[in-house]
């Protein structure tokens, strides 16, 4: 997988834009880039030092491509812990292009996607989970899946395995040391402190497969599905949530933002609109044929809001019906329903939203609200999408349904189902040494079974790889990084 | 205009990618990103010194928003003449927000488009015609007019006007000195110099005002019209010499082409293909109503390629007619629409394409040939545009009619409608004042016209500029630049 070539690649997005940047990584990146790089007091880029800048230009014999600035890092002292060059030229594709050409031409190589990384990681500047995290950073488009990675990035996750996996070495030595002693029957590993340390191990364990499930809607979103009946203001809702998120963003002039459009940002949580598609076009039919579609939307959400157009039950146009309450009959068939989806999934968080307050009165207001507050299970609110009323209330009440408990304590939170699936191996290989430990396995058999959790534990941080697996993960990377 | 803000901006392409850089500008940026930056030895960004790079984190009161590179640059020493730091950040668009909306909140302002640029001009690092040749720079999509805005930019075009501005204002010191003696008719300035440095100012306006017509094509592209029968193939040669291009460029891993689908770039210089959206829909009936569409087309153009496919002269399937020789007559109405352009556009080069000839035979190839060499005015290229046959050779005379004398000698070009206005005006003074020398006009007249060429001369290098032509200049920048 390694090699020692000296790579070059784009390192910003592609396109037409103020500044690129061209990055070279590995053992000739100065030396290779240094006789395209021309100064006016003529500096040459092998005698700078580390982390300087340097203005000049970038030309190809006679021809110049660019007024570039150059910066030059030393090993290992840099991303990827090799040489690194970065030419930062004005942002043209033809001038980006012309520059990779030339240094195509003179000795290096496009970089594979993710291949800084890698490098960083082969030259351990990163361990594993922590070049994984750099992708996760890089994608992150809200507070908490930001905060959740760049602690990733930082090590915090691996310090917390490599913690437990140092103690467990120890123990593992020990316990291999009485294998080589093995008729004199002695034991240099102290049963009891053995079993606390397995223990402790089991519990820290225990917490970050149960963080996986908050990590994982946090990384992609909180599940919500939006059902109703037709015209009840459903893309309405999600409009003036989408606008409000939007507002937000382009005060920047100059950034964009790229996310898929029914991805919002509530208090810093990512919430993700299920099959939005769907509701702007097919009609949700809540009797009928149409119970199917619905409930195999709340089947893939976490949280459900249904949807009720308050002003169908006071027509205003029709004088004689306009302020009069609603009776709970006239609610029924909204009411069958809501409790269907509450018996079929009990654990789904339920927001009945009353939208279209805006057209009914106080009187009317109050029955609804009295008839509904006699339904068990169930959060009410209140709102008029059009007119931008009850939306904060509805945000705040969708923030409380996620469990955001481990990520204001700063818990370690796992994202990632490399690690979930590693950490489960671990804790499987861990129970059994528990078992063994209490029903009196011989020592070798202890000891293949904790050199199997030691192993789940190496495969995380990447003291344990194989090629397979690194080129799975650094094909995920865009190319530059 | 100006003022002494500390600006911020992205200065990469928005989007998500592995770098992207936010730049600051201005008296304050030091000091005012310096709050926002850890290292881990806690250095100080305000005694760093210039063209230094820094790694650490950006925080925000408590929150890393993430690790970065952050450069320093001390005034005038940077590009826009202030102070400037570049925050190297991961590539993600919240992130970059962010940060940008942090540093907003402490006292930056959001950069209006090209304002990094237009400062460098206001503090003397550039003129207003090298400011210019900044967005040439990164529009240019392929070598000639990447040459020319890369030549303009180095200040090439502004050292020629400066040096004929400086001698014309020597004389004009002289000949209002003259009208502070003018009681004594005395003459400081010699009239046979003045004439002379007349005549050479008049012959290198008159270039420069001539290169227009090359450096304006080559900017925005020779205009080719393809025009011919429904079905002769056009399309397929358009996509062919489209393909030919893009083979070149897609061997670049991270680098894509962000151009106009019908602009070609054929040995370095940019050819842009008139109303293909037409070719590919509307049928291109060279009799009757669609020729005045044709006209249209050949009106917008510099070269003409006229279509013909060969095949339809020798249809393969019919064995009696397969391997006969056309006639003359069977080309008859071709001929006649030849003809018809070719009187019309006389100025116009006319290649007459013969497609598909990987249908017809080498008799039938001969035969069309010398049909087609009796026609005067008319340039021949025999290809399969399917068969990839003969499209160098098209290549290849469709530069032959691009004056690239120009640039090979690397004259300098201009390529701006409003240097060409002013060039046009600064001659239109300078003839007034050779018309004034030799008509024996007197000494306040002719100095009242100098003064009017110098004007001229001003508005391009932007010693004379408003606040209206910055703003209509600048603000088709791009943000960040």
């Amino acid at each position: 997988m390694f090699n020692s070539d000296t790579i070059v690649a784009l390192a910003t997005p592609a396109g037409a834009g103020a500044i690129g940047i061209i990055r070279i990584s590995g053992e000739g990146a100065i030396s290779l880039a240094a006789p395209f790089f021309k100064s006016i007091r003529n500096k040459d880029l092998k005698k700078q030092k580390s982390h300087t800048v340097h203005f000049g230009q970038i030309v190809d014999a006679d021809t110049i491509l660019d007024e570039a600035l150059v910066s030059v890092f030393k090993g290992p002292h840099s991303y990827t812990g090799e040489d690194v060059v970065e030419i930062s030229c004005h942002g043209s594709p033809y001038i980006q292009q012309q520059i990779i050409q030339l240094l195509l031409r003179n000795g290096c190589r496009s970089a594979h996607a993710g291949e800084f990384t890698l490098r960083a990681f082969l030259n351990g500047k990163l361990d594993l989970s922590q070049a994984e995290a750099v992708a996760d950073l890089i994608a992150a488009d809200n507070e908490a899946s930001h905060q959740i990675a760049m602690q990733q990035m930082r090590g915090g996750f691996s310090n917390e395995i490599k913690k437990l996996r140092d103690e467990l070495l120890d123990f593992a030595s020990l316990i291999e040391l009485e294998l080589d002693f093995a008729e004199e029957d002695v034991e240099f590993a102290d049963r009891t402190q053995f079993t606390d340390l397995l223990n402790r191990i089991s519990t820290v364990l225990k917490r970050l497969i149960d963080s996986f499930a908050v990590g994982n809607v946090i990384k992609n979103g909180i599940p919500v599905a939006i059902v109703g009946e037709p015209n009840v203001g459903k893309s309405t809702l999600l409009n003036a949530l989408l606008n409000e998120d939007r507002a937000l963003v382009s005060e920047i002039a100059g950034t964009t933002r790229d996310t898929i459009e029914d991805d919002i940002s509530i208090g810093g949580i990512g919430f993700r609109f299920i099959d939005t598609a769907g509701i702007r076009e097919t009609k949700d039919i809540v009797e009928g044929m149409g119970i199917q579609k619905t409930f195999e939307k709340i089947e893939k959400a976490q949280v459900v809001l249904y949807l009720v157009d308050s002003s169908r039950f006071f027509p205003k146009r029709n004088p004689s019906a306009f302020g009069m309450p609603p009776q709970a009959g006239e609610l029924f068939p909204q009411l069958q329903e809501i409790e269907k989806i509450r018996k079929n999934y009990p654990e789904k968080p339920l927001v009945v939203v009353v939208n279209k307050i805006d057209q009914i009165d106080r009187d009317a207001k109050a029955n609804l609200n009295s008839i509904l507050s006699k339904v068990e299970g169930i959060v009410v609110q209140m709102l008029s999408a059009k007119r931008n009323v009850g939306l904060e209330e509805l945000q705040t009440k969708l923030l409380e349904f996620v469990n955001t408990g481990a990520l204001k304590n700063n818990d370690t939170i796992i994202t990632n189902t490399r690690h979930y699936n590693s950490l489960l191996k671990a804790l499987e290989e861990v129970e059994k040494v528990q078992l063994g430990l209490t029903s009196g396995v011989p020592s070798d058999l202890l000891a293949i079974d904790i050199r199997q959790a030691l192993y789940h534990f190496g495969e995380i941080t990447g003291e344990i790889t194989s090629d397979d697996l690194l080129g799975n993960i650094f094909a995920n990377f865009c190319i530059g990084k």
